[in-house]
């Protein structure tokens, strides 16, 4: 057994992929990076191929209902797409992003490697974009090559035009797929970030299904979605009451003053 | 003599263990890990096989009440059970946790290497989880293997349902311990973790006798609980008189309020 | 494709300099140095030749307005001068400076390496210090050798008489440089620092310029020196104004407590 | 040249010293340990043998008043015994400890293995210890070995009864020393802490000369601990003022409270 001194990939089973897209998935703003692989992995009964674990991850295990314990990692799924003349899919996702500046890069560093070792030759990354909006989320793109941007924008992504910066994993894989030879694309659903946002996951998907050709249905997001509008609905009314009490006492005050001086 | 560049163990003795059970305990919540370890080893009167040094403790050295000075460690004790047919034990506990996330990964890591060369296929660590309760305390289990689990819940453990974290070496050890072919069980000792807790202790005690059928007289801890008890309702009186003084000062200024407007 | 697991050079071109001078200005106080080398590029139409990449840098990438994204990295420029006898330029700016402490020191050593290579004599640093001042900013400089630090007070710079410290890598360089034999000045424009200061950059270049006998225009930086005066204007009104309205509350709540008391 | 990788000495002259103490104080608790080692230095008119450079130092460089640039590092100076028969004096001191956990241990570890080839069998470490008093500061001592402990309580240090921790070099030395087969006393002046302390540094001096046997006159400090006891009372002047003060607001309050209810 190796020590975990860096990130390493263990591998469950090989692959011979048909000219794979990888798409990457981890915890961030709104979940929407997570949300999206968890959906997908579901709806398309991707199996699982490789497991990512790093010294750079916090360090606690996670525990499930059964008491079985776990230490935090990322995992691989496979899809072989039913068309043969189609891409295949390879999904990653996991519990945590690295803490540390140098995990960051590291594990970023190791994905790669996997996605060279696996002949893939574009990588999608997912994450959310912090934004206070009631419209439908947009999505924004970035790539390193202007063709793969260009499919995302005719499949409805948009430019984000103001030279803002990608953080974390799904920004770093953009940043070093270049040395591989590797193109890859980031899409990123505008959510307000503070709770779980399948809405926004929503829309990357869409925008994803379109740009590479695949199909999923997505209907069986609807239900989540309503359960967190639900929930943002709650949070506004309290902030709302809060906002109102705030403003009596404030009055009160200044009746109070009004009368002292 | 090696530099300190990276956690290592000084071995005090070889020792040719019967099929042990490696016990784990190092400071945390209400010093559950820590005073069971403690008493343990005093109660079995264990024998010190080797020392734990890592440059990822924090870097201050511990003076004892005769001036003398030393380095922050992990000590490793033995316990021959007296039964032949019985498992005997090793005992490790220690000063402090790493300060940093590779820190422990990597004294996890050298831990689980030593248990690998004695022999373990066994091993236990304790912790405390914060829980405000009146009750006896509970104990939680998780587990690497569902027979280790089950025989915990059988000795009166309860399964952590709701699916938390645990965080440190308690819990990393889990995590790691499968790529060793080790199996690896944890006990958290219910405890309200402000101050030392010697209830909780005792409470994992008995799940830990009854585990591993090993035999150890628990009355010692008494004195020490009914000490902590006092302490408990003496920081218990002072908050009450402090919220009761907060109310008179709250109720005061109403009157002066109303008075005024 | 080597992993980034250190900081690293990649070249674009070998160059044959002739005796080169290398100035560095990295994103610091007033971003005094940054501005400086931006500035210098553009008029000296410097070429590329080589990046610096660091897996010490913040962990996010740049989107520009097209939609294409890159590292964060530092960049070599090289500008041949038409004076055959006189020095060549080797220009180094960037978008970042480490995050950490052995980052910084690995980042410097990677370029004073560069330096070596191309047979560098001389380094300038380019930096802000802060200070309030209304005056035409003043240039501090300091140096590994008195001769070079001669030269820059001659030019106008003066001497930093209270032993501060140089933060970062503009500090390092100098620090670092002794053991390579190259020599090193370090120019620091005295700033407000919270807003980009293109005065205090034009001051730089004045004694830059001069020391290093170059001729640069530098009428292209008053359009930005204008723009940055109506900034600080612009926030010394808003200061002002809140003083005032401080003040004025104070009065009236003096005006209260009279009457009451 | 060597990359500034790890922590590392350069020696400026190889040394044949007659069994030789070493006598560390670096930057901490009211300067106690770097006031120490200033006044030895000066005082012995020992000579620099070598610094001692670490990437784990702050990353930032030293300007003196002419305007020249120095890394921030540790130097050993020798003294040589005029008594044949006595202790040479081996003297560390420098401009700032480690900002990291693993710097920490590394740069003890360097400092250890340059005692060990100068065939050091005897180290003092100097520090602060923080304590409220108006007595003549007492000096607390640890010490790896019990005679070398007895030696300093005979010479006027106390032990520190309460098993408190030694933070930083001066104790991680201790820690360390041990593996080595090297021998140490650590020995910290009382102080207040808030202000470079000399007089708790003379009191460290007295111990000193008197445990080891060398001579050294202590009389140099006495103007420095005037200004120093002279700036105690302006700041004690100022907080006594202060406190005065808040004394008057609150009585105010408390009228004003009292005619309005």
């Amino acid at each position: 057994m190796r020590p975990m001194k860096e990130t390493y990939i263990k591998e469950l089973r090989q692959i011979q992929p048909n000219n794979p897209v990888l798409i990457e998935g981890l915890p961030g703003l709104g979940l929407v990076g997570k949300i999206v692989m968890r959906y997908l992995i579901k709806q398309l009964k991707a199996q699982k191929i490789a497991y990512l674990y790093s010294p750079h991850f916090p360090y606690f295990v996670l525990v499930n209902k059964k008491g079985n314990v776990r230490l935090l990692r990322g995992t691989f799924y496979y899809w072989k797409n039913p068309n043969e003349a189609a891409q295949d899919l390879i999904l990653f996702t996991g519990d945590s992003q690295s803490q540390t500046i140098e995990g960051q890069y590291e594990i970023t560093d190791c994905l790669l490697d996997y996605a060279e070792k696996n002949r893939v030759h574009n990588i999608v990354t997912i994450g959310g974009y912090r934004m206070e909006t009631n419209d439908k989320p947009k999505v924004f793109a970035a790539a390193t090559r202007k063709d793969l941007l260009d499919t995302s924008v005719t499949s409805g992504a948009s430019l984000s035009s103001f030279g803002s910066p990608i953080v974390g994993t799904a920004g770093l894989i953009l940043g070093l797929s270049k040395f591989k030879k590797i193109d890859a694309l980031c899409l990123l659903g505008e959510t307000r970030g503070y709770i779980p946002d399948p809405l926004a996951a929503k829309s990357v998907l869409e925008i994803l299904k379109s740009t590479f050709n695949f199909d999923v249905d997505l209907t069986g997001l609807n239900e989540e979605i309503a359960r967190a509008e639900k929930m943002v609905i709650r949070l506004q009314a309290i902030e709302e009451k809060r906002a109102l009490q705030a403003e009596e006492i404030k009055k009160e005050d200044e009746k109070k003053t009004t009368y002292i001086s």
